[in-house]
């Protein structure tokens, strides 16, 4: 038996809407990620990113990515785990120190696949929203679903 | 003065390829990076993800993204950093524990800014390889890039 609150592509439907839960940014964190995966000044270094072009210190935008998916995968609860083949990101506007982030998805397509019965492709449009609902990044991403097996 | 070996709008060439150095996985990078960013049994539990899509432990598709972020600012010396606007990702291959990984990334496009002219914006698509040169993720990103500065 599965868990009734688990999500499968049989109850998903376009339009529908996910809020998560919230993550507030703070330097040390910035710096942790870029260390490791984004080495530049304007993520690891307060003084020097003053003098580049985001004028301050911003995280990697993988960075903004990767607590985005921490988000999701903790409000878009589908049986299957959140299963991405790919994904398209933009960010508009850089995530700083301070910023407390949620993310609200949105269900835009649904199509079963034509080859295999049991899933499903669902494209999901993911904002992830500063304090001020301002958005940090636009994802648009494309998850494998499976429907509810038969009893 | 620049350091003489930085890369400038006006030296980059449609068609240029650069190849990063390599990235080796692990288990515990898998897991460390997962249990911040992508907590999922596929990515935290080599057991649990036995009996998952994956048959096997697999590297969150953000971590991929990550890793190759971290080759391409290696292997791409642009004269302000590597700046994205977005991009656009696919995993074709499941990305495992004792992976090589490296980049090859590729100019597709320069575009000069038609509003400020001391910039532009290079498509550049970055193909992250394992040791077999099997594609484990493309990646297509806009980056801004900066003009060589006036005498």
């Amino acid at each position: 038996m599965t868990k009734p609150d688990l999500v499968f592509l049989d109850d998903l439907a376009v339009g529908a809407e996910y809020r998560s839960a919230e993550h507030v940014l703070d330097v040390q964190q910035i710096i942790d990620f870029a260390r490791q995966f984004d080495p530049q000044p304007f993520h690891m270094d307060e003084n020097a990113a003053k003098s580049t072009l985001f004028q301050g210190l911003v995280a990697s935008g993988w960075h903004t990515a990767a607590i985005t998916m921490k988000l999701l995968v903790g409000s878009l609860p589908l049986s299957n785990g959140i299963v991405g083949a790919g994904g398209e990101a933009q960010w508009p506007r850089a995530t700083r120190p301070g910023d407390r982030l949620h993310v609200m998805s949105k269900i835009l397509d649904i199509a079963p696949s034509r080859s295999k019965q049991d899933r499903g492709m669902v494209t999901v449009e993911c904002l992830t929203l500063n304090q001020d609902d301002e958005v940090c990044q636009r994802l648009v991403t494309k998850l494998v679903v499976f429907r509810r097996p038969q009893a």
